[in-house]
């Protein structure tokens, strides 16, 4: 069997113990597991924006991959751990929405709720399902464990609202979902949509309005002459950037999602 | 010989290069060396509040797992490099108090000066033994060297104040000891001593007293319909917390430790 | 052969999904490829910074090792990717300067234009070059791929503005390059400069004179009995520090590079 990669993703900082205690667990398990951290520290509770994240993220993981998504707030409650199961990839994580996004976009073959609970850590705190629950079923999938042994499909996953991303009235309506660490603004609308709009308008220029001003689509990378554009970035998605600097700033954006359109232009 | 975990605690942030060099100077030495990130970018210097996350974590790691702890004002000074010898884990930093959770808690079947000189790396810098001395030390643990080889037994191993946790006057007495990303307040008091209170008092319900207010102890995780409560964290200590939320903001506390009390309540 | 690590530095942070990208693709050419973090997080889009801070640390790693350096604001426009061969490391990155502290220090054996593309991540994007060129490049190195297979050599490699370090009119001349988390205020003044210094001068005892202030260096590590001092660092540099506080906020320092001179005191 083709080896399988473990991502973590969390809103754990480096500053507390929580990612090396779930990475203990996992090895434990699995010694040969092979660990990628794929972000940290994200903002506390923020289910969308993690969500969005692991979404510009995951396609670039070889199939087979294992998706650890901990950004859980209601840990210890009532929501379930599940594991989603899509064509070339596993998902786990609290049943709160955090997989919107593949939910939407990707073909989900099941969701299924972990209550295989002699496979879990025990006992099970109430505060860390995180080491007790995902981090050994990680590592069972990393080991190839037929997914059913883990739990029993469920129909009424959690999802929290996603942005559209449509062609309406001759323009392609969507979103700014995400900013990174260097201000872009990333949104939900990808490569093949611009593609659709040009069909459709028979244009092949397109500006992106936000807050009712108008920003040019350019080629190329961050090098541009412009103060602020959109381009296409490396997870097939649109993001407006600014050279060198913060478009966020640039653009006085601070709250996400913001919807935004793209338009054709002379 | 079972595979022994190296997990690294620093103040090192990881803008700077020294979490790196430590590796690479543990696979110089063990190249199937398995290094576990477990804390960093600490703040600054303080030997209590790290010693204080690395209690909370290690029982999670596997019998003979090998912490490094490196926060280390005094480097290149009179402190000596230590390794302390618990039951079942190593830890080997400086001799600065940072293990004084683990004297005080821990059945410590040794402490050893650590200054067997020909497993350094040479030569020993005056302002990095995490790298000189702990790191390729660490890797020659991790190969399952045995610990007298590596320098001698030390008495006077330096100690720093770490709250008691103790009954007295029928009210259980500890204190708040660290705070971690998401503003929960953890104690050190630990859940079996719970269990000694309720035999004690013959109570079965409680509250922590902090700053002369009572704070209520109750099942479950962090979703609770109190601004703030106390539960069992998955360290097995009683922690102060508000559901999606910093407790210690709502609370104002800043400065710790912090003595709180536990008493039966009606 | 023997193993060859790749060590990642970048001004990418933990909180977007790139580092882990860069992994998965290196795992997936390599799946043995023994990978450390060296630094991330790093001041965005500075260059001079962050080539210090590999010229700091590059040499405590094993022959071979292979330097992946992801500083590049113009990633997509005309600056080519480029492979440097010294002595004993690979390192690979955008040709921006990043790697001007090595062209200044190191015996560089070759420049290369990275333009093998029949290597790349397909397609390769405009904003990511760490993922789509740089990541499988690496991985190819680390299984020791002739490096003349990956491009072509050029003589015309971008140099910044390196700070010179050198004897004149008695006086040891250089610069504060760096400072680290602690506030230490890092020189590219190396101890073998120092000792030049002194055969010149025939004085042993030496302060540096940093805006006007003189500062005495002293042996030993940062428990020191004066407020501010310089010393001998791990990097074989001279640095000026505090004990257990900042140096750069002692003395107001910011902006960096800072020219300092080192001179003989009685």
């Amino acid at each position: 069997m083709a080896e399988r990669l473990i991502a973590l993703l969390s809103d754990f900082g480096w500053q507390d113990p929580w990612i090396g205690q779930m990475k203990s667990v996992i090895y434990q398990e699995n010694p040969n597991a092979k660990i990628v951290d794929l972000c940290h520290d994200l903002p506390s509770f923020d289910i969308f924006s993690a969500g969005f994240k692991l979404f510009r993220a995951f396609k670039d993981f070889p199939v087979y991959s294992v998706f650890v998504s901990v950004v859980d707030p209601g840990v210890g409650g009532k929501r379930r751990p599940i594991l989603v199961v899509t064509e070339d990839h596993y998902f786990i994580g609290p049943d709160n929405g955090i997989f919107s996004f593949i939910y939407k976009t990707e073909n989900v073959r099941e969701v299924l709720h972990i209550n295989a609970t002699h496979y879990f850590r025990q006992p099970v705190s109430n505060t860390f399902q995180g080491r007790d629950i995902f981090a050994p079923v990680a590592a069972r999938l990393s080991e190839g464990i037929e997914v059913y042994k883990l739990g029993d499909p469920v129909e009424d996953y959690f999802q929290i609202p996603i942005p559209d991303e449509k062609i309406e009235d001759g323009k392609l309506k969507g979103a700014i979902c995400g900013r990174d660490k260097f201000g872009n603004l990333i949104t939900n609308i990808r490569f093949s949509s611009i593609k659709d709009l040009a069909a459709t308008t028979k244009m092949s220029n397109f500006s992106v309005i936000v807050q009712n001003k108008e920003i040019k689509l350019v080629g190329g990378g961050y090098e541009q002459k412009l103060p602020v554009f959109a381009i296409l970035n490396s997870s097939n998605l649109i993001e407006i950037a600014s050279p060198s600097s913060s478009a966020a700033e640039f653009l006085g954006i601070d709250k996400l999602p913001l919807a935004v359109e793209i338009i054709g232009i002379k």
